[in-house]
Parts: structure tokens; sequence; C-alpha cells
């Protein structure tokens, strides 16, 4: 049974783990920590998580960049693996994240869902299959209307990782209108569609001669995300320091 | 039985179109035009359209733009409706031809294919209750990694028709990359993916809260042209002067 | 503003109903009812609806098989329109609804959706053009894994209003697996996938000769059911006696 | 340079990869088997396999069952290796087959697409992570209307590599029509669409709690299967005996 410390426990996503950690036999939240609470969770919640006392093998994090500090602080000291999915964190807090992990476990990701972090190592597998073979890879990512970001971050790590095994002479291209040209081989181009209130689609093609591989990944609920933060807080807790992906979740079951 | 010029009848779309007449009953080929015959096809095959002296009812123009004037007065003189499917004609050659369609019948389309013409009234149809009822409405379209424009002149011309019944203020995107921003409402996303041998592939998408209506073209290969073509000389022949379009052929089968 | 009797309220879609309601300012739940209670609602909540005495414009019901009979009496008797959503209904209560709808207006539908059922007609103008050009129509539906019926009910209705415009001599082909032989083109394949927890998919497919024109409908949540049912409280209110569709609720859009 | 004789090299597909080998430096057919010839090609035509006395590394068949026993004879006799791409053929040659490869290199695949071979082990790779999380898996293909089986040959392949890693107790289901049950966890469901030309889609899906993978490949004209058929002879050139799959070419690449 892991343990576990819901940091941002009224907000949506902190109330979505905490329904689904109730159906997992698996998993328990011991305790919340929100600054705002009406004491209707069935666990104990504090102001912030230095006022909380209880045992824990791992904190999930789903709260706001200003009560990062706090947080990131608290589980350096007390030794408590932590998966940071607040987002929104400055540079500076990105590295003092990076720097923590030297002395406790951290686990942070692009996208938590099970489904883009298994994807992330197939493509890898695809891209160099189907890249040898002369195919040209593309991204297609869909959001809500409300996204201010694009392409999402997500989909800027699965072309990471594509480019990593592609080599570095390949680049990124978000526009083709402005220019009459042919597509230059090493362009990996990704488009961004935003509409109504897509939860997260991602399609990554590999497109050859007469053939075309799509690889498509549909998020219906930010449950998959609170799904995966649970997997990957049974997977953190009693893990030495160090700085963890989803990626590693989904290789351990493999 | 509906007797056809083929202008540019050793080009690749020419033969297409030559192999498909063949197999329609209600079309024939009576002549080509091609400064270069090596006398494989079972018609007369004449260097320039000025010497071809046999009797038609329609031209099928697949040829190129350094023809097209001296075929555009030929056509205007002798009163014979045409099909202009050359591409990468110049603003005045696009005059020049409006002009001519107000003494002879022309019809000149951005896709000839009877799917994407028929989407157009769809379309419009969809975009009025959908836009009315607050969707959002993006395309993507996909094609080879040798097409020089992007966004597509048919995904443009479905936007426009999207356009012309949603009203001026709205306007197309072709990048969301460089900015942090929600969506603007009266914005239609238009996305070019480009890789292998793709033939054409457009995705209209309109989105609302929790659902998403999708209407998607993809043409397998050239001949979907050619056909369209074909239908739209049986239309063509026999009507007075004019600018026509193929939805045009589409709204007279309905 | 359209004064609503939310009947079933306190089930799942009677609260969705409720929460959407309270966002739209043309529409007011002005009573409720539900055999189970906790006074949660912001209005009053009879057991039954022979003991609502609230002045309403119309029902909108998702309840269950064995409080529609009481339900029907009570709206016929009191010239009361009605939204009639649940499920499961016998084959009698159908014909008691149909009767009903002589004396008083009741609306019902396979799917409540705007984007189903604005389909609908595109579908049929669609049909008309494709089918006579050759083309052949597939379905497919993808839902849950939960789900007991296949095909759905409004893939069945999606094929049912194709096959209105094709003729009495299309039919469905829900397998193929058995037998060696090639498609009558009198054929509508339905082909249901089932798995995890897909909301409902529906896509209709046109395939000619090498061009493919897809219609997909994508419902992320159920509260698109919700939304199209204010909507159609909204046209019921006031309506004479009559058995609308939401496709009137549509048409009446345009 | 891998040398080739083209069995069967005036039909269809012998005369697409007569023109691919043209342009493949690596490749040359040094001879061809036919029983009709009118001379156009390049290289020397015999009327069957025993008249050809031309030195080369591997032949790649695609011809009629008739001609299967001698050619496995041929080949057999004068170990030559041979890539079976004929179709029809009976339990009998099926046998013989195996059995020539315990003396000779045979390759013989469901389907020799490059794409859809680099999908098998994807998908077993996919499978493991995603069944284990309790996804459920269903297939859809689309084929042309003149295909005779259903479901297809490289659908069944597909679905057996992955129910070859998700244990026997899983089955196949074709149909979901004539009953009234949820889906059985260890159904893997496959559907078949026909219509118009459509060449080959074949889409496996894993869908979850609220979340959907789909690996798509399309096929846009048979010169895939021509490709894959030339890299399997260069890679067939020279191995020893034994009964080789497209999956072998594929992680030889990688």
């Amino acid at each position: 049974m892991t343990r576990v410390i819901m940091h941002g426990c009224n907000g949506h996503m902190g109330q979505v783990i905490t329904k689904l950690a109730e159906e997992d036999t698996d998993v328990e939240i011991v305790a919340g920590v929100d600054p705002f609470d009406d004491g209707h969770n069935s666990y104990p919640v504090f102001s912030s998580i230095e006022k909380c006392d209880v045992d824990a093998d791992v904190v999930i994090d789903f709260s706001s960049a200003k009560a990062e500090d706090a947080l990131i602080d608290y589980c350096t000291a007390s030794k408590l693996p932590v998966i940071v999915c607040t987002t929104g964190l400055s540079e500076a807090q990105l590295t003092k994240i990076r720097e923590a992990s030297e002395k406790v476990a951290v686990l942070k990701s692009a996208n938590m869902s099970l489904g883009i972090n298994t994807l992330f190592k197939l493509l890898q597998d695809a891209a160099r299959v189907f890249c040898d073979a002369g195919f040209d890879v593309e991204l297609v990512e869909k959001h809500h209307n409300k996204k201010l970001d694009a392409p999402s971050g997500t989909a800027l790590a699965l072309a990471d990782s594509i480019k990593e095994v592609l080599g570095s002479d390949y680049f990124y291209k978000f526009d083709r209108s402005g220019e009459r040209a042919q597509r230059n081989p090493k362009e990996i181009g990704i488009s961004a569609v935003r509409g109504g209130t897509i939860v997260g689609e991602h399609e990554v093609i590999f497109a050859g001669e007469d053939e075309v591989i799509e690889f498509k990944h549909t998020a219906y609920s930010k449950s998959v995300f609170a799904k995966g933060s649970i997997e990957a807080a049974k997977f953190l807790a009693g893990k030495p320091a160090g700085y963890y992906d989803m990626r590693d979740v989904i290789a351990a079951k493999q």
C-alpha cells in the first residue's frame, strides 16, 4: 500500500485523484494540502506542506507555482519522493527541482498519461525504421480553444524524442504558408489545431511512397493524467534519489 | 454522346482521361492536341488547337500556361465550351478567361473531384448550424512532399466557402507557434501537412462543447480529377456562355 | 425564459442538465421529480410527477421506464410538452407516446446531440450525390465496453435516414466474416467497435473510385446529450400537439 | 547488386516491380518468367521457370497457383532463394513450401509492405503495456468492394501477432449485432469495411479509461507491396535455408 500526500488536494485534479485513489486498493491518500478546505475529504487536510506531519511514501503535486518552492524544500529535507505535475513553473523552479533530484526521487513529465508515455518508445522504434526508409515525419495536435501555448508541450516532447533518434540535423517547421518550396526531408512539421473543449489529441504521421502510418492518442478527460500520477506514485515510492519520467514508469511495467 | 477535344492529351492527366473516356459510353474523345505525339492514341492528335478541325462539343484542358491564350481565343471564336484544368496561369490569363466566359461557357474549379465539390455545399450548411451554436472551425490538409504551395488551393477554396456564410469578420490563421494566446472565435485555423506521396487529404473540423464533427476527403489517385473533368465535359456541352464551377455540375445532379 | 420540470432530476443526466441550466439564461428548472432526494438542488423536488404542482412550459425526461406511463398521462392531461430521453421503453410505451403526441407536443430522438442531428440531413444530401455516382456507403460506430446493444441506436438511425433516400432495395450488413463474396452494391455495412470508456463515435464512409469521403461525429462526454435536451426544451415550449425530433430543433435554427 | 528472376513478370505486380527495380541501383532483374510475352521488357523472358538458364541470386514470385509447384521444385533443386507473393495457394502447396524451406531460403508474408511489417512488433510491444493496464483491443480494416475474403489476411495476421503476446484465452469477435451483452475483456473485435477502390487500411485500437491509442496503416497503391518484395529480395539473397518473413527484413534493418 503506497501512502500518498495529495498536494493541491482541493483543486480539480486533486479531487479527481482523490476519487480514483478511493477505488485503488494499492494506494491511499493519507493527507492533503490545500489553503482552502471545507473538510469534505476523508483524509486530514493541512493549509501548507510544512504543517503536514503525517507519515507518507510519496507526494503527488498538482498545485500552483507559488507553493512549489516550499514543497521542494520539504521533500528534499524529509527525503520524500515527489511527483511534480504543477505547470507554469519558472526556470529557477525547474532548476531547483533538477538539483533536488540529486537528494530525493523526483518524477516530472510533459504528459502524465499512460498512452502518451508508451508512445514515446514505440515512436522512436518506428522513426528508426521508417525514416531510414525515406519516410517523412509530421505531427498534428488538437486541443481546446482556451489553451495558451502552441504546439503543446506534449507534441514538442514527442517530436524531441523522435529527433533524438533521427539526428540533430532534423528541425521543426511550424508554418508553411509563407513560402513556395518543396518540403525539406529534414523537416518535422508540427501543426496545432484549436477548437471547442478538445482535451488533447496527438497524431504522429510517417508518410512514405504510397503508404502512411499514423499513431494517434486521444485523451477523453483529464482523469487520464490523474490515473498516470497514481501509477507514478506507486512506482516512485521507495526509489533512490534521481530525476524520473513517466517513461520509467512504463519501462518498469514491461 | 459528348464529343471532347482533349487539350494536352499526351500529358499524365490527358492520358488518364483518355483511358477513363474509353470506358464511358456517354463521352468520346474525338481529337487531341499536343506538341508531342507518337501516334499511340486512338484519336487524331494535332500539334496546336488552331490546326484542330474536328467537330466537338467541349474541350478538356490539362495543358500548360503557355498554350492557354491560343486555346481561349479558339474557344471564344468558335463558341466551344471549355473545361480549364491547367494550373499556374498568370493573373492576365485568369482575367482573359473571365472575359471569355461572357461569350462562351467556361468551367474552372480549384479542385475537379466529385467529392470535394459536393463537400462545398454540405460544409456551408454545416457551418451555418455549428458556428451559430458556438463551434470552432479548423482545416487540416495533407499533401505529398513535392507540393510547392501551402495551404493547398483546395483548402483555401473550402475555407473561403465557409467564410462566405460565416461573415467577413472571420479570418485565417496559419501559425500559432509564435504567441501565447487563446484562440480567437473568429479564427479559422488552416494547417498544412506534407509527406511522402500523399495525393490529397482535406479535413474540416467543427469543434464544440464535448463534441467534434469532422468532414474528410481523401483522394487516392489523380484519376479522381480526370473523372471530374469528364463529368464536367458532359455538363458543359451545350451550355450558354457563363463562368461555371464543379459545384454547378454537382447541383445539376441533385 | 423557458420553465422546465426535470423528470429524473437526481440521476446522472438530470444532474448534468441541472448544472448546464444554471449557466443558461434562457431556461430555468422550476421543479424536479425523483423518488430519491436529499434536498441539494436549488429547486423543489417531488417524489412523483402527480405531486408536482409547479407551473412549467415543458418537461425534460431522463428517468426510468417504470415512471414513464404516469409521466405521459400527466403531460397529456395537462397539455404539457415533453422531451422523452428515457431509454429501454417497451413497445407498448412507445405506442402510448405516439398516441399522446396527438394531444400534446412530444419530442423523442435516437440521439440528443446537436452534431448527430445536424448530420442526418447532410448525410441524406451526400448520399443522394455520392450513391448516384456509384459510391458505396459504410458505417463504423465505437462505444464503451459496457454497452449492451450493437450497432448503436444512433448508427441505425443514421443508416435508416440514408436508406430513406437510397431506396428500399438497400440493406444492412453486420458481418462479412462467414463468406467469400464481393460486396453487393446495395449493401450498407455497419460495424460496431467496443472498448474502454468511449462515449460515442459515429463515422459514415462514402467510398468511390479513388476517393473517400468520411463524416465523423465524436462525443467526448454525455453533456452533449444534456445540452441537446435543453435546446429541445426551448424549442418545444409552446408548440402544438405533434411528434417532434431533434432534427426539427436543428431545422428551426437554419 | 542483387540479381533477380521475376516470376510472373508480365502480370500487374510483375510490371510494377520491373519499373521500381529500374530505379533501384542495388537490384537488377536479370530474367523474367511468364507464359505471355511480347518482348517489351528489357530482360529476357522465359515461358516457364524450367527454361530459365540465367544466373540469379533470388526469385520474386507474383504468379499464379498453378505455376507454384514447378517454381518450388526449381528453387529447391538449384538452392535459389525465393520470395513467395502468389496468393490463393492450396494447403498442399503451403506444406510443400514449408518443406522446401528446410533446403532453401523461402520468404512468405501475409503483407509485403514495410509499414505493416514494422507495425507487427510495435503492436506487440503496445499490447503488452496497454492490455496489462486493462485496455481493450479492436481492429478495423477497409478494402475495395471487389475483395472476396473478410477480414483481410493482414488483419488476421496483425490480430494473431497481438494474441500471441496476450495469451490463448483471447478470441476474435466478428459480429456483435445478434446479441445484447457487454464486451468480454478477452474479445478482440475485428471489423471489415468494404467500399470503392480502397487499396487497404488497417487500424488497431487500444481503448482504455478515457484514452484511446490508434495505430493506422494506409496503402495508397499496390506499389508498396512491390517495394517490399524488392527489399525482401535484397535481404534473402545469400541467406541459408529457412522460412523467413517480412518481419525478418525489418528486424535486419534495425
